[in-house]
């Protein structure tokens, strides 16, 4: 485990008063042991868990099957395995801290991620032990990211905006969703990413429908396409949308474009170090509102390991941005027939917040152009 | 909801005596309202829920972005939304039990997939209400497949398979397991599948290292490729493995993919409704030790909706096959050097079975040739 990581969870466990943590969510996981284990979100029995007590060496429980997979990569080297059909997970974990006579100790467990039934289960085999969600600890220890965070999200991010501006350049008759859909996977997997986790891709009055994928439906000159790249590079998430006409764009269309482009330049201009999230939310809303522009009560969100995470930019959330944290700002129309949308991804500083989606101009609508 | 699913739950809750099914988990949600809903398994919070009560309609309940593609695509027509910032999912849906008199019912709840955090929430609005753990009905209700389904696991089944054929046409120097995951993923992208959910590619060395994803590792000339398409194709899983040599095999390899191919064959002769799965396991693991051939306690699993279902064949379970299942038959070798797997997709029928994964005489080990 990283020394950084390893810090802040060490930290945590005096504040919260815990003899140890246990991590069993896939983000969390990845982010204490440096690996993602292939199947854990895919059979959803077979648990990976992460044991950090307070003293000793962190340890982590896998499946017989990904063991040597772990081995090789984890940054934790004490390794325990189940058998998935003859073993359960968390009666493994409950072996583990009855071992380190930590059956009776204070533990922080991910209830909001645990399933009921196990969590019955390893109640009843540790009677005495002392739960403590942590599920929000967690949160708030991974909202700022370390520096091999950030270079892992600006690299994803960065591929993610190249994928957009490559897939958005040509167009031709009879193109449908799927087949923009199928440009944007392969550019994707071309240069180097994991996998798309929720494309979406619509074109004309399906434009309004939020993580819409790529359907066979045709995409006519003169429409408009809107296209949101969420997957992962390296494990860690990207989250580019873009918007486009096919040829040239109505004054409507770019005059609305140019509007998102401000909101998002106006972010860019009060996203740093010490603002509230909300009053960067008001900020937006109320730019939107003046234009009477119909958007969504939402501008944005922390990006990492998961793709929706804390800091959240909306009309219910609050919290006071730090230098370190990685965000997803994504203005957007939503007319019954018309969805336009614009999402960069930001680092916050100590003076302000720097682009990560900087490699192409945006200032005009993209227009795509026929293949010839 | 189809017809044919809602006998099915109806039946199965005058059998267990429930006045209500309450379904969580992304899989269940899918088979029952046949849409799946995109950000579900992304968004951890962001719960949908089907509530199939015994006497009245079906409702369903989704995050607020998602009702739109939910009300164009589900099977369900009373469709209840909330919003993931001010309100949470279970205790919308404890106002709808509420609406319905259904408070103090006896309801089925996939305990086994909620989490524990949510389940408290939920039962402390509800103290009356008698929960009942649905997990193993739901997963057995799910295990003999619809018409309907056992076209889409073919079609899925197909798909791969041919990319999988396709891919393994052609090598050149230098080629990575990354440069084969990226030929892989375009294709299956082109031939319209969803997403590569766990993509596995492994030459050489790390051929029995299960699950291990594609790596800048270069292929050589004379070397083992293994490759398991892993995915979803409308939303139904994929699941077929093939293993190669870059150039002639030896003797050696040759003769242990026949024995693979002969297990294959074994399993093809022996599957039918009424056979025992364990039974199934046994005549495959006498095959296999008769040869002194390291494998796993593992011949297969249901396919479906998710990857591993059930009806497992392996050393732990025993089941006897119903006409209807869908399975994933994988005989394997796993020396510490070398990893050999042909994996196939069979539907049981009354009289045997027929094999879905059929357009390709597989008996000589595959051959990948330099691309000219």
């Amino acid at each position: 485990m990283s020394t950084e990581i390893l810090d802040k969870l060490r930290t945590a466990m005096t504040v919260e008063n815990l003899d140890s943590i246990v991590i069993m969510s896939p983000e969390n996981v990845t982010w204490s042991s440096g690996v993602m284990i292939p199947s854990q979100k895919i059979v959803r029995h077979r648990h990976a868990i992460v044991l950090v007590p307070r003293q000793e060496e962190p340890e982590m429980i896998v499946v017989d099957i990904e063991e040597e997979l772990v081995r090789k990569d984890s940054s934790i080297n004490k390794i325990t395995s189940y058998n998935e059909f003859t073993q359960t997970p968390v009666l493994v974990l409950a072996e583990c801290l009855t071992e380190r006579n930590l059956d009776k100790s204070r533990i922080g467990l991910e209830t909001g991620y645990l399933n009921h039934q196990d969590y019955q289960q390893f109640s009843a085999n540790l009677p005495q032990i002392k739960v403590k969600p942590i599920d929000k600890l967690l949160t708030t220890l991974r909202m700022t990211k370390t520096q091999n965070e950030i270079e892992h999200l600006t690299w994803a991010g960065r591929l993610a905006e190249q994928v957009a501006y490559e897939a958005l350049q040509n167009w031709w008759p009879s193109m449908t969703e799927a087949d923009l859909g199928r440009v944007i996977t392969d550019k994707f997997s071309a240069k180097g990413g994991d996998k798309l986790t929720m494309l979406s891709v619509t074109a004309g009055e399906r434009t309004p429908m939020l993580n819409g994928g790529p359907t066979q439906r045709e995409i006519s000159r003169g429409e408009v396409v809107r296209i949101d790249v969420i997957g992962t590079v390296n494990n860690y998430c990207c989250d580019v949308a873009r918007t486009a006409v096919v040829g040239e764009p109505t004054k409507e269309l770019q005059d609305i474009w140019q509007k998102l482009v401000d909101c998002r330049d106006l972010a860019l201009d009060h996203t740093r170090a010490g603002v509230s999230s909300h009053n960067l939310f008001q900020e937006y809303i109320q730019k939107m509102d003046n234009w009477n522009l119909p958007t969504l009560n939402f501008l944005g969100h922390g990006l990492g390991l998961t793709l929706h995470e804390e800091p959240y930019l909306n009309r219910y959330s609050d919290c006071t941005l730090e230098a370190g944290m990685v965000l997803a700002i994504e203005p957007l129309v939503c007319f019954p027939e018309l969805g336009m949308q614009l999402e960069e991804a930001v680092v916050i500083t100590e003076s302000g917040c720097e682009l990560i989606t900087n490699q192409f101009d945006i200032r005009q609508l993209w227009q795509m152009q026929e293949k010839s």
